[in-house]
């Protein structure tokens, strides 16, 4: 039996665990904030077997990958001729840091 | 020295909380949500040595078992001979999820 | 790889993440509650190669030490020829508990 510990974005947290769960997955959700990735994330903790880590892996990797979004920043603009145009700008999201750890024992009662 | 992660529903923590730290247990508790158990859970962390492993997974089951809560739906209701009947509906309540992880050091400070 | 698990108290957590950040420490902040210690305390997870892992815990040490602080407490008085004198009182602040635990894989995505 495994832990796995994942932390992910906040906005990725909801599509990921609904996926885990159809697939049969036991997920715990525990909140958390900053440090590994820039805005709000979420931890999550799933139990499984040593031979569904890989699975439960890629279906992270499928759901928080790290991804380049496009957005307008309204408050920085350029005046070019007279006229305001906003600035367009890239954020990085998504992301996930994952733990793998051994667990000793396992009991669900 | 081991980790207990234990996931237990909100209204058997705080009795199981109580009964661990006048066992002289530490316990962390962290706030959790959803998955491993319908609904509200907490997750406590307990730092024990390996010989007290099985006492406080007894006391857990103890506090935490699984059982079932009969309650009555006051939305559900059928009519029998012009009079409304209640039903009364079986709800699961208790369970807990237990992870018992190595630990490599041990600090207090 | 190294999973840190740290619970400190919440006065002490946010100069000790800046502190680990500094460092270049991922760190991921879980909020907790009581147990280990009496206040209200924060539960951080910190990833890290083995051979760091004693750095981290010297600078959690240097942030976190176990301290008495002088307060005055203004509900207990004692009168002294006919003045009220408040009582300081020494509490015990700071202090954290740390778990080290193997990580089996590490993932960031
Ligand atoms: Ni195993
Ligand atoms: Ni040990
Ligand atoms: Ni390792």
């Amino acid at each position: 039996m495994k832990l796995i510990i994942a932390i992910v974005q906040d906005e990725d947290a909801p599509k990921l665990i609904d996926v885990l769960m159809e697939n049969n997955y036991s997920v715990t959700k525990l909140a958390s904030t900053g440090g590994f990735l820039k805005s709000g994330n979420t931890t999550l903790l799933i139990g499984v077997e040593k031979e569904k880590v890989d699975e439960v892996i890629k279906i992270i990797k499928e759901f928080c990958q790290s991804r380049k979004q496009v957005t307008t920043s309204p408050s920085l603009t350029t005046v070019s001729s007279g006229v305001y145009v906003p600035y367009t700008i890239e954020v990085q999201v998504g992301g996930a840091t994952i733990f793998v750890v051994d667990v000793d024992r396992f009991e669900k009662i």
